[in-house]
């Protein structure tokens, strides 16, 4: 039977600090990142400390590694936290040591004017302002983390759902169903999905859980489409094989699609989704772009096709957390599967390594603190 | 692998009319229907004519019968038609006779002012005047039907479904869905669907295909709720236990549902949805309400709750029809096992007999001529 | 030129408090409300006390005043604040001792499940959870108002506005405007709006800004339905002169309205405005019911009819109160003409007495400590 | 006192074709259109024939005179027709000869899966599918023209309007109002539209009746700033003056603008377009593009800005233009003053040469056959 409540939640004492340092994880500069010994840090009146017992590497992080997004060299990374709430801010009520929680990549304040207008992602009216664990503050690849705006982002998970099984939900659950959400995906649709990475994924299974009635899943990788059936595709295009739009026009006799989600980040993706769109449909975009965007004019009918182009930053806050963690526990949804690989913090540096070079089939590892 | 398009059908010459008369079953006098031979209509211009295959009885058909709800003596009801092309109209384009067809129970014209501002189902402006298959003009449960505005209201059957797998879709899989869609159902939502009769489970249905994370199916029978279970509820309420309030307010730990969907229209079950909402939630009405109809304030906090009230009738037209029965096709839902009983024409009085009285746990009958 | 920014304020330490107590209108017992002297309130970390400049009294100040909405004996009543922020909570920052903000009526913390859910008014889970000031916790009808979750709260006024220009905004304006909003207006709606008091004024005004042709005010006062006039009301209907449903069903040749407003909280004007509905109509209700509030099933076509009824509790937020004072900053409108009568706040008592009695044409009353 | 209904109307048969044959201006090859003599069309079951009393001239007939819009050779241009019903059709019903009527430039079916879907302007699920008349049949810069789906397309004009003031219903006024609407604007938001033509300054109209409290108008001609500030621009900025960019940022003080509109179709303003929008801002998009069409990474936030971009074609259809007409009727707007020159259709070819080279100052032609 579904938990429908959060409550009561299991309390357990032992995991408050008993040293004041901890490992983290840090970017020390393109190309490197490296374990350190940091202060535990110190908590705010709206803070909540949290000591993270799982969380995973993202592809942004691949790209903080890299250089290619820019960070403050020091900073820890990371900004997918499953954990126990280990200290909270004088400010914050509501909560209890010891108590197990998420928080979202994206933790908005929820009381600036972006916040209070719906935009919670560009939290204080920046592009990406919500985003501040492992971009603007230390974020959670370590073995404490200071989620802020505590108030808002913690969110407790329920006795019978794991630890692992909520470890998709800060991030790439969040963002694969914002895509299928943000698409406005109506029963009956006819769905197409780019890329079948981790969100892409999430993407699948989020339109299916939207209503559409069917799911195209396009990848290079066979194994990733074998996912992408087990969570919700009903057919599968390995772009391999020649060219997907030709492809995806050909089983949908010319119609098209109601919706395209990308969710790679490539200029081709971007243009083949929207080439497979029918007149009036909606290019849903998750990918993180570099190189040049460029909108084909006779695919987008030189601005006369009624279309729409949704972008979606992660959703998140803890009401967010709630509904993508009662997801799961109402079993329509289980991304344990998306967890190929786990890894020890202390192996952390390994673990970039596999997952930066997409090497083993990994498509998402566990790191444990 | 699900069809992606509706062509090419099969086309059967054997359907076309033999003979000028058919059998009809018309509304004689309140608590009288009677199998009676009529012309075969003629075609205007607009029109279709449909050889049926296959129909079924609306709740509301006994209401007729009843003489509840009043028609014309000598009207031929039904609204549910499943069948073949049998003749086009000079006007209509774009179908071949002998192609397997359904026609919505609502058919609306796409031409007149509410048709255009996106109000199909009250068609002409006037309250339910999309509905004219056995309301103002003859219905289905005959030989033949003709179908009015046909170029937006016939729908090509695709050929990996049978006559059988779309019979719920004229009326009850587009009501039930129907209510699920206007309320605004999404990822996380917990809902709650007021009576589990044949529009109750299809809202259920409906429901699990938006995204309900929960949903809490009431009835008084336990075959119902065991049948809603396979259709997608989570948690079963038989309301012969106990107030059914109570017990859903307690199930959601007294934080109430987002959506509530009632489908059987009573006062009892409008106001029981209405209590069991959650500030800000919607309710989501189906039913054909007789008596008196309240809104109890305490449940409606005074008027400043925020709740949204929302009553929908049976969306139709050939776009409905094409996506519903998409959705069957794709596996999305099964609701075959909703028809328990098959009659032929002839003896659709005894069909009538056996539903109006719910005996032999009746769901649907189908009605073959 | 219309400003694009709040900033930068003006500053004024003058109206720092000087003393440790403060004059307050409380609800001493049903039928009596009394000016006593009251602690200035403490801080909290996430508190703002605001130094009130000028308040008003709304209806449901009546309510209260008469018993027929409780609250606690010795509560500041009051919830429509003007003022300068004379204190500022621990936490709370971006903002300046002497500025001059607005607080709404209702104001949401922006952190809970239904603030993050979007449903702000109904904060915490709670039927109307998001009114705390002058109900569940001390109001302004008084020298000093604490402003909770002052983060998500307070709003800057614009330097080129007058207090006496944004009094509206905290409540009267915002709800008024948000029957037009929920009412999902489009342009070229025929709306028609029950009750030309200060809400229905301002739906009227919210009505006219959201794109309606033509607006149908019904009242029983013909100098309201001037103002009305004046804010954007084209027609005007006294329902003293006979049936304002017959009249505005003739007024619209029997079409009937797009969007009916119910502004008063009567069931018979809740009743008219769903006569007078399209179908497909939405009714977007206002008031605050007591009795006994019926659908008339001839009116709802026995729920078949796809009407949408929605009901609205004051939005709040420090962004809703900047929306609104840009849409008087930018010419939009002027409710200066509803503020008919000013006291100070010595003479409070008397005010309610005038107010409550509708006495000498009232529409608003500023209070001025 | 506006008018509520269109009933009844003025019926006058001196409009009925007295000849076989008529005036109709022809695109003969790239670079010439001109008058030519064509048999007056015959009259489909479901067409009307309309004698054109008044029409004008569209920037898209100039792309077709420079052949850079491909239409056949010999086909009649124009796609504005205001005039009275001369024929109608043996399967229309509900209109008479010698109505004064209009049709929209789009002239949806009504009864395809796409216009059943709501995606009327893309009629038959082709890209502008909905755009027949002066492109893919012919139209009505002529004496007469045949209008088809007559029953979805004929508006009638009602009586208090004359021919000029419904002029601009067809095309400029539905799409700028589209652009408006399209973009979701809200009470309080800030507004920008790119290019001040006839239909950027019908998207300022729309906006302001939309409920934008600041619409800052872009051109880089005073003149047409000045008409902006007429129809409602609060701001002004002439892109002559310097990067509108960096102007419009700074009058929001680095807020950027809710929605930004685009009416012009180069590849500059709908980069500046999306350069002004504030995070999670949408940019609706008018303007028919030519050459190479860019989404800059920076602008666009890598994809991550939550941003909307939204295409519209004109909406049709005689509801749309029924809703158009009322808010003129209703004096919400008075698009006269965009008609700057007069010619009646023997000097047609004189017409397209000023307004082909915008001389004199000119917006929109009348062209009176």
């Amino acid at each position: 039977m579904p938990a429908l409540t959060n409550e009561p939640h299991r309390v357990d004492d032992s995991f408050l600090p008993t040293s004041k340092t901890m490992k983290a994880l840090v970017f020390a500069k393109p190309g490197v990142v490296e374990l350190r010994e940091k202060p535990i840090p110190a908590v705010g009146p709206n803070d909540a400390l949290m000591r993270v017992t799982v969380t995973t590497i993202c592809g942004t992080d691949v790209h903080i590694l890299k250089g290619e997004y820019p960070v403050a060299a020091g900073l820890t990374v990371g900004h997918e936290p499953v954990g126990v709430i280990a200290a909270l801010g004088s400010a914050v009520s509501g909560f209890k040591l010891g108590q197990r929680v998420i928080a979202g990549a994206i933790t908005p304040c929820g009381q600036c004017h972006s916040c209070l207008d719906g935009t919670m992602s560009q939290c204080g009216g920046k592009a990406m302002g919500g985003w501040r664990l492992g971009n603007t503050i230390d974020g959670c690849q370590a073995e404490y983390v200071l989620v802020p705006n505590a108030a808002a982002n913690l969110a407790t998970i329920p006795d019978d759902l794991t630890d692992e099984q909520v470890l998709m939900c800060p991030d790439i659950m969040s963002t694969g169903f914002g895509g299928a959400e943000s698409g406005r995906i109506r029963i009956g649709d006819i769905v197409a999905v780019f890329a079948q990475g981790p969100i892409g994924l999430c993407a699948t299974a989020g339109a299916r859980l939207s209503g559409a009635s069917t799911i195209i899943a396009v990848d290079m990788l066979d194994r990733r489409l074998a996912v992408s059936q087990s969570l919700g595709a009903d057919l599968v295009v390995n772009a391999s094989d020649g060219d997907p739009v030709a492809r995806i026009m050909e089983l949908t006799n010319g119609r098209g699609v109601d919706v395209a989600i990308e969710a790679l980040g490539t200029p081709w993706t971007f243009e083949s989704a929207l080439r497979v769109l029918r007149p009036g449909g909606t290019l849903s975009s998750l990918g993180v772009y570099s190189g040049k965007l460029t909108l084909p004019l006779d695919a987008f009918a030189a601005g006369l096709g009624d279309h729409h182009i949704v972008t979606s930053l992660c959703p998140g806050g803890k009401e967010r957390m709630r509904r993508l963690m009662n997801t799961i526990q109402g079993g329509r949804v289980d991304l344990r599967p998306l967890v190929t690989h786990s890894f020890p913090l202390d192996q952390i540096v390994e673990a970039y390594e596999l997952f930066a070079n997409q090497r083993d089939g990994v498509l998402k590892v566990a790191i444990r603190p």
